[in-house]
């Protein structure tokens, strides 16, 4: 039979960079048999480097663990093209929520070079949701269509809405890191649990306490929106410290 | 915490009427958890008398089994309106799917008293496949707004093509039951296996064998085909007979 899958979702240091410790990370994953990697990173905004990236697909195979590589945020990098990791204990999932602002549509797919793997995963969905719904294929086959730059001009547009949520919140004296990738910010705040409720239950604007994915003293944002949305939601949060 | 779920399928007995009959149901869910009630019937097109189904709600009580009532050929009744089977230990699964011809949007529901089993429901839900497709779930909630008359008018057009697939069995000499419900027909046939491997290799007529339901003497045919297509498939099984 096969082995029972575990997984280990957190591998992130809390330390300054929010990136892989290689180091760390080799210590995390020694009695892991799946290890899912997220860069760019979601709620980090994040993305490893390169060489982190190869290590990792090295460590794979030498230490015998799978690599579930989320690559969803593949086409929403600001510094550099996706890397795609590769090997025979890899399984890539990716979608067509972000890249084409599809997600209300649910398709999104996987690929490894295991067969066994995609067999056991066409068995499950067969069995659980069977198809997906066929309009929202039809609409994933038609976006296979759109040419690169369609892709590239809404980089340009997730970059400008990085850039004013980075910008106005940096003035609003928040400590954060530039995003990367995705489109997340983590600022730091002493005791978000209040400040994310209020904000919410006085202000209608949505945060997501740092809790949520293992650091307790930050806030998640996301900029999944227009620039004037933005930018009346940093106007709401500067009224709202003042106050 | 709470008892592992089991379930039972198949609680046919294989006589005569291809129904629950009460005594055989008793012995055979004595151990069961949960027992799955699916009645107008994939594959047997029977329904299951109003006695029958008022019996067992009183045995879920009586035993303590949970019913998981499949009732999505709800509105593809021909002999009675449906009966749906209620109590405190009942979960009742529904579908867009028959009732509005919209499987390929795959939409569809549950209801049940047990508010904690329903919590249940919606955070597995949420943590496997999130969201049903937004477009699917507009499209079920203006199904909703059609009036009764449309569902009335759709079972007359059923009753036709049950009517053309049962006459026309009959007339190449099968021996099936005449659907009181859902749109499958079941009729007997030594060794089906090499029957609906060659109908469909050679003649692009799809049937399945009985054996996938728990009778290996029979097949099942779907008339969910217009009046067309169904008389060509009758004639094409008619040649095919015939060498």
């Amino acid at each position: 039979g096969d082995p029972p899958y575990m997984m280990q979702f957190s591998v992130l240091t809390k330390g300054a960079t929010l990136r892989i410790d290689l180091d760390d990370f080799k210590k995390k994953v020694s009695d892991c048999k799946v290890v899912i990697i997220n860069s760019p990173s979601n709620p980090t905004g994040r993305i490893e480097s390169l060489q982190t990236l190869k290590e990792i697909e090295k460590l794979a195979e030498y230490m015998g663990f799978y690599i579930i590589s989320d690559e969803v945020y593949k086409d929403l990098i600001y510094e550099r093209e996706n890397y795609i990791i590769k090997g025979p204990r890899v399984i890539t999932v990716n979608s067509f929520s972000k890249t084409f602002a599809m997600c209300g549509f649910r398709v999104g797919y996987l690929w490894s070079r295991d067969q066994q793997f995609v067999d056991k995963v066409i068995e499950m969905k067969t069995h659980t949701s069977m198809n997906t719904s066929i309009l929202s294929q039809e609409m994933a086959f038609e976006a296979t269509k759109v040419p690169r730059s369609f892709i590239d001009d809404q980089l340009n547009i997730w970059k400008e809405r990085r850039d004013i949520i980075y910008d106005g919140l940096i003035e609003l004296g928040f400590e954060l890191w530039k995003p990367e990738g995705a489109f997340y910010v983590l600022p730091k705040l002493t005791n978000p649990k209040p400040f994310v409720w209020n904000l919410f239950k006085k202000h209608k604007v949505i945060t997501y306490p740092g809790d949520w994915f293992g650091v307790d003293d930050r806030i998640r944002l996301s900029y999944a929106l227009s620039k004037e949305k933005i930018k009346r939601g940093l106007e709401i949060i500067g009224d709202f410290i003042k106050n």
